[in-house]
């Protein structure tokens, strides 16, 4: 299962992933696609900040772009985005006004239940959030 | 500390939620705040979805909309928003296109770090997705 | 799903929990079955301790405890323990020497995965963690 | 603070890790320590085994280890153990019995919470367990 290969090359998974709504509104693509990670992109948005005043985006939205990287890691190998059963998000740094990309990683794919993990960093690569999450993946 | 009473009216609380562009986006507004917990509800936009053939809602926005309602519950005893230091999500039943509303809950307060949960459920009271984070509270 | 009832009697539950060697180790007794809870108790043992001057319990301690609890909250509906997929725990205050007991309770119960979320507290009924876990619950 | 060095020695760590009685009767001890990580070994018990017929250890007893392996990669650069404050385990693989080891791994320094991560295996290198937390580093 550790060597299981990917099943989506690089143009299908470009493809597939511009077909939700809401993947559209954050502006994703694909940036890279390995049998180790898959890195992702979003598009800042004027709608992404929490605080007005200091401008950063709101956690929401790191939460979402490593549930998706962490997803999608999985769905390589499976050919198809795969339901989240849980996911943990960690802050550590204030997100400013910017692109974003993450990175997603499998760490174990199982017969009923994958982990994978993500990072999210801003384009100077610091790292802004990170996370992990469970996704089913039985049949 | 457990018994720390609101420092904000439900009238403070409904204006400073507005001022986010995110939360403007969500159409967010409060529908109830008691000493023990913060309702408040999201509309529904055609962008939250993730699957457009099943029309449910990414993952995403229920993890952003947890994570704000267990914000508030904190931000009502302190007067203002507070950071979120990490938060898990669990997701229980997909969310199909509708407005949704959210319960937010103080766990423990503490002088550094406190935690809140929140439960997110679709207008006829069915639970979609519940969970629970750490907001930095420290001065 | 959400009215599933027991098909474990305080009894049956009593005698099951007390198989393991490591519940053994712990003391584990049951206080209290309902269709909604389970409460267990554990005994305190001098091996608890992580800081030999101040005495408080470890955290993988409490860590074990609630994981239990959440997995016998799900047990009782099925009639046996069930594998944890992930979980989840927070620390609220440090545990001092003496007894602990516990309260699991049903978040979801799922076809393929289920949640359970349960809280540690004191004898004197002071909450010194909580948190929830996934767990594996198909055939 | 990325860069922080470690202010514990190996030698200094390894008599540290013993000084608690949980750590004493997991058998704890120092495998390795660098600037990047520190690899734990806990003995195999017979108590912690949670299904008498399986021989599994159980989850709990992971927990544990993954919580002290991520605490001490912090610990190394602060000087003592810290508290954590919340975690997460997910587990991938059955712990069966035998001596297990785990590398824990800085994931953030921050002034008041830091964050850090910790995978177990057993003696052959297969990963069993894996998960994160946050911790008080606070002055």
């Amino acid at each position: 299962m550790a060597d299981k290969l990917n099943v989506l090359g690089a143009e299908d998974l470009s493809s597939m992933i511009v077909e939700a709504p809401f993947h559209q509104w954050m502006g994703l693509s694909l940036l890279a696609l390995t049998e180790q990670y898959v890195d992702l992109q979003i598009r800042w948005r004027e709608e992404y900040i929490v605080n007005p005043q200091r401008r950063y985006t709101h956690g929401g939205i790191l939460a979402a772009f490593i549930d998706l990287a962490a997803d999608w890691a999985i769905a390589a190998k499976f050919g198809r985005g795969v339901p989240t059963v849980d996911m943990r998000i960690d802050y550590h740094k204030a997100a400013m006004p910017g692109d974003l990309w993450a990175r997603g990683r499998l760490l174990k794919l199982g017969r009923t239940c994958s982990s994978a993990e993500a990072v999210v960093y801003d384009m100077e690569g610091t790292m802004l959030a990170s996370g992990r999450g469970v996704y089913l993946t039985a049949e």
